[in-house]
């Protein structure tokens, strides 16, 4: 009588998959390449000193937060990171009460949570193309109708926009964008575009989910205002320390229009009663006296050079081929779009022959795939890898 | 033509609400009140010097742990975490290999990610009478139809079980059961139930859900073995390190059969990429040489200690009165019933006005409350706070 596989998988357990990238990192680690495939920060970056300075603070012989940092804590996050996080998007522009910030456990978890209050099976949800594939992992157990919507060097086009809206029957729940220097694309929604897509969403009641991870990395001068700065009650906002102190923290914040909290703190609080006290007053301890003020200029300017180095190969190395590439003006990432009939797919296995690593593209679309498109990381190599690395895929691509 | 409010709530956001036990602690948090009515495990207990020697350890100074600590890590968990739960549970008698331990943000997303990869919306899940709250809410975003099993002092009764199996058209996906020291009752699964409720659960191929964050919280003989340990295929258990360390980690696991184990992990990527490797880091660290052979003996003694004061203290001031309540043998809890007729949410009030909180028995139970129960933690008072509590909580219901 006894069955021997009780178990029965939920739909949305079906829809789930293993990640697209996961299985292709696989294929880049190996030894000694030079890869360029990965989505991590440079950990030159890390603050180790301050972190192990506000460890030692924090659990200090006899301190007033040793207990507290280890106990139980308000799922909302603590009032001090609430507040700063508050204050510092004050600095952008967006009027944001403390009370609107919900502390998450990195901004993947912010994800997870709006895809639960906001999707219901077969709901419309508009993305970018191509757009952040940890997105469409996090909406997919939710199991939306996710669409995409034409985008071009400057994000979505509202023209685009413009005439899905008014095609489709049901109304999308949101929109998806990063509009600062895009994972994958390393691209910049201009003011101008901004203003453009806005007005379009304003007009069709369509709410949008700004994930903002990589804004603070600009290199000559900060991108345009963030949209929730232009339609605070239209936008749910997605922030993170993760590339800007260290993602091992997991370390993010929400921040939602008031009439939407509630849900979002129910949310969370089933999901994991609240991201860990210890990390958070850890992380309050390393922002006193402005310490971003001098350590995100360091990474910035670490990244930039890489960045630089990564132009300056690119435009070298693939001189006459049929190969195009975002200049990206922040982040961690550039496109590169090969030859026309060249498959990014196809070619891996060649390009991690020869030496070097990166992401295809592919995994990026959720609908109709650009092949020839691949992800290339400035951040984790030096100038010299860089240079050697672009010149093994021209390599590659010439050998077509 | 601007939408003031463009968002859509999904029909699972609707059936959220707010915690109960949340909005009722809220009456408790009166200054100088003697206060059973939490959760949290007493702070005293927390290994301070130990955690700030490891997190010092962690981040020394050129150490091969400090830039992997604040850098992404996979989502399964740190090995060494995983390796090391994995022999544990060996010596409770479970064979379990570290590929089936998925570190999780606390036991709480454990239950999240069950929910998420096994229950549609509609479909049943049998939980005992009563059961714990937070399970509950983690399970209603998936919006499964919960079923209570009948109860007593030795949880599930198997007898129950085997009828509401035998009436129901649709197989439930799982049992939910709290075997060690439950919350909220205290109870503890005998040998003999365990496998009276095993048999049927084998008989009907009904899994379970094995949920132990207070196991190791014994006061004079360790628990019978987990059902884990009995019947492997059927069984995902999950267990914390909250209340052996601390809970502001937010560090626990889950132990799944090897055909569910690659669901559960795309649920937690897609849910928060992974769990900090920065605080798995430090508790591996914690850990070493056996910190927890010399570490959990004192969390027993002390809590022991606190359920002999409330043994006692019961017996003396509750005499004459039609009161019963548990003889939890570890944990944290006591479960209380009061004299027929009266209801614990409306004595609430003035036990609070004469200076002492619980929790009221009723947001425990799935259905069909048992108006009459209360909570009282006993791990967060002294000896004398206890002997005065009591006398309090004794005072008020002999008003009536």
């Amino acid at each position: 009588m006894t069955n021997p596989t009780p178990w029965r998988l939920a739909a949305r357990a079906e829809a789930m998959n293993p990640s697209a990238i996961r299985e292709i990192l696989k294929v880049t680690e190996r030894p000694g390449i030079l890869n360029f495939a990965g989505g991590l920060p440079s950990p030159e970056t890390f603050p180790v000193a301050a972190m192990r300075a506000a460890c030692a603070a924090v659990l200090a012989e006899g301190s007033a937060t040793a207990r507290p940092a280890l106990q139980y804590a308000t799922s909302e996050g603590l009032p001090e990171l609430r507040a700063w996080v508050a204050a510092e998007m004050g600095k952008q522009g967006a009027r944001v009460a403390p009370e609107q910030v919900l502390i998450t456990s990195g901004s993947q978890q912010g994800l997870d949570l709006v895809a639960k209050v906001l999707i219901d099976e077969g709901a419309p949800v508009l993305v970018e193309t191509p757009t952040y594939l940890g997105a469409l992992q996090a909406f997919t157990p939710m199991q939306p109708r996710v669409e995409s919507v034409a985008s071009d060097d400057a994000g979505v086009q509202p023209e685009a926009l413009r005439a899905q809206l008014a095609a489709g029957t049901v109304p999308p729940r949101f929109m998806y964008l990063l509009p600062n220097f895009q994972n994958p694309t390393g691209r910049t929604m201009p003011e101008a575009r901004r203003e453009a897509v806005l007005a379009v969403c304003r007009e069709h009641g369509l709410p949008i989910i700004e994930d903002n991870p990589y804004g603070e990395l600009w290199f000559d001068a900060p991108p345009p205002a963030p949209l929730l700065a232009r339609w605070p009650e239209g936008v749910i906002y997605l922030g993170s320390f993760s590339k800007i102190l260290a993602p091992g923290l997991r370390l993010g914040y929400v921040i939602a229009p008031p009439e939407l909290y509630p849900k979002l703190l129910q949310a969370k609080q089933a999901a994991d009663l609240h991201t860990p006290g210890f990390n958070q007053r850890v992380v309050v301890e390393v922002l006193k006296n402005d310490f971003l003020e001098r350590h995100v200029p360091t990474i910035r300017s670490l990244y930039k050079s890489q960045r630089d180095a990564m132009m300056d190969a690119l435009a070298r190395h693939m001189a006459g081929l049929d190969v195009t590439w975002t200049q990206p003006a922040g982040g961690m990432f550039v496109w590169l779009r090969l030859p026309e009939g060249m498959d990014a797919q196809a070619l891996l296995p060649r390009a991690v022959d020869a030496g070097m690593a990166f992401v295809p593209g592919a995994p990026f679309y959720a609908h109709q795939s650009d092949r020839r498109t691949l992800r290339l990381s400035f951040v984790t190599s030096t100038v010299a890898q860089i240079d050697q690395g672009i010149a093994t895929l021209a390599r590659v691509v010439r050998q077509g």
